[in-house]
Order: structure tokens, then C-alpha cells, then sequence
């Protein structure tokens, strides 16, 4: 058997937003490599490649599209691997198939009441009412409001709401007067 | 030159309290080691070390009492090294030259006014107001009153405080109105 070198493969990252990885998308990708024709010789082409982001996909999965690197004699064409990475997002990070979010709220909020509104990444308005009183470590969980999990799409992790909760820089005496009568000493 | 093998150093740790750290101390070692007579002969011998451990001294610190291994016919015996160790305290944990210590505080106090009372590494107490608003994230720095510095033991790190604060778990509506009231909305 005549066992031929190949080419170490190429990698490339493939940065989606994390809108992308809730709803999945198609990537188009355009490459350029060699090919050689039957006398060895080479030229430049040009190829459309597509990608089909998966609702779910995490960062770091790896899609190949074998022997799409350049062609030369005597050479098996490298592989050409995209990674997927995920670019930050202003509201949500990401902690496996959980979303995660921080509200800032006022000190009067996280004892009195509040009612959280989110903006899902596919669109949609959450209205998440919260009757405990917002202690600093306090969670939220709105249940399959997190990420699709790519092996069932039909399941979803969680939304986790953290709380960061502004304290007032000073309180006159007669307000601490009142929170004394009021919550005790 | 009649050039020698030498063992390899014998490390043992050392633990020390953080007030042992704090205040320096006198720590004397016992040891067991085998020494040679002219004849090559060797026996058992036991012998104390005294180790001056230096106000501020940190964990890693090694102390090293050159040749002190077991004797044997032409190999220089081991040195035997003594690392620093520093065991947990309840109260205080070491960051540098800082102690870091949390105190548990209700919210009410944390509002309107607490007064820290800490007892020292070297057995004072230590009264410390804190006049400012205490919010999850605040600290309160007393200075000097943190490790000794071995370079120059007259300088002291700090004293870091940081507060737990306890939310009540409920509220009835009469206190919900009144934080409104008090707090504003």
C-alpha cells in the first residue's frame, strides 16, 4: 500500500454571537486554496463552504471539512477544522446550558418587591416577578429559559438572575431612625 | 580535591499559628539522626534544634541546618531544611502582609452604624466604628494592624474587615410601606 503524508490540518475559529448559538445559523465561508490538476500543476480557487450552527453549540465544537487545504504531489490535502468561539454578549454570559444575568437594583427594590424584565435572545420579553426579599446572594432560576441543549432541542437549561443591589452611600439620622423602629436592631 | 556525593536535603514542615506568626516564637525540634565514629561505626543519637521563627514570617519560609541527615562513610550527610507552615485561625486569614477577617452583621446594622470589636493575634481588642453605610462589597481598613513585616518589624500591613450582611427572609407589607417610605422607590 502506498501510505501518503498528509498535511497537519488547519484551524480556524468561528466567532458566533450567542444570539446564533440559542436560535442556530447558517455560516458561509469563503476559502482559498490550491488545487493541483493531473500534471501536478497548481492554481488559486476560490470555495463557498457552509456551516450549519446548531442551536446549543458551545464553544470550542469542532466542525472538519477533510482534505480542504491546499493540494501539492505526494500529499494528502490537510483538513480544515472550524472551532467555534463565542463572543461576549452584553447581558448573558454562559455556564453550560445556563444563561446567566445580573440586575442592579436599589436597596428599596431588594427588600419591597421587584419585577425583573428580560429580553431574551430570541426576542421575547420575560416578565419575572420576584417576591422574596433580594438578599446580596440571591438567585432567581426561571426554568428552560437558559440554552437549547443540542442533543434534545426540545430541552432547555435554566435563566439564573443574580442581583447586584445598591446600597444608599448615606442615610440622614432620621432614616436610620425609622429603619431601627422598622427592622429591628 | 577529594570531592564528595552529598544527600539530598531532608525537608520537614513546620506549622505554625498565626499568632506564632504574628509574634515570633521559639520552636526547638527533635531529632533523630545516625552519626559515624572514626571507624566508620555508626549510632543512633538524638539531638535538639532551635529554630527563631521571626515575627511575620510567611508559609515557604525555609530554615536549614546544613549536614544535619544521617552520617555515613564518604557521603556529606543531607542537609535537613524546615519549612514554614502556617495553620488555618478562625477568626483571621492572611492575604500578604493583611489580615482579612468577616464579620456576620444584620442589615439593620449594616444601615445604621456598627461598631467592629476584634480581638488581636496578640491578645488586644480592638474597638473599630465604622460610621459609613456597610454595603456587601465595603471594607473597612484599619491600618497597622495587620502581619509585622519581617524587613522591618517597626511596619505592620493592615487590618481588613469585611462584612456578611444578614437580609431579613421576610417582611411584612407594614415594613415594606415604611422601607418605601424611608427609602424612597
Amino acid at each position: 500500500m502506498n501510505r501518503q503524508m498528509k498535511a497537519a490540518p488547519i484551524e480556524r475559529t468561528l466567532p458566533c454571537s450567542l444570539e446564533e448559538l440559542y436560535k442556530g445559523t447558517t455560516k458561509k465561508m469563503k476559502i482559498s486554496r490550491e488545487i493541483a490538476d493531473a500534471s501536478g500543476k497548481t492554481m488559486p480557487v476560490e470555495e463557498i463552504l457552509t456551516i450549519e450552527v446548531k442551536p446549543g453549540w458551545k464553544k470550542g465544537t469542532k466542525i472538519t471539512f477533510p482534505e480542504k487545504g491546499n493540494e501539492q504531489p505526494n500529499v494528502v490535502p490537510a483538513d480544515l477544522v472550524f472551532i467555534i468561539d463565542e463572543k461576549p454578549h452584553p447581558v448573558f454570559s454562559r455556564d453550560g446550558n445556563d444563561l446567566v444575568t445580573t440586575q442592579k437594583i436599589s436597596l428599596a427594590e431588594a427588600l419591597t418587591g421587584y419585577t425583573a424584565r428580560i429580553n431574551t435572545l430570541d426576542g421575547r420579553t420575560l416578565t419575572v416577578p420576584v417576591n422574596a426579599v433580594i438578599s446580596p446572594d440571591y438567585e432567581e432560576v426561571v426554568p428552560r429559559e437558559g440554552m437549547p441543549i443540542p442533543k434534545d432541542p426540545t430541552k432547555k437549561g435554566n435563566l439564573r438572575i443574580k442581583f447586584d443591589i445598591k446600597f444608599p452611600t448615606r442615610l440622614t439620622s432620621d432614616q436610620k431612625t425609622g429603619i431601627k423602629r422598622l427592622l429591628g436592631q
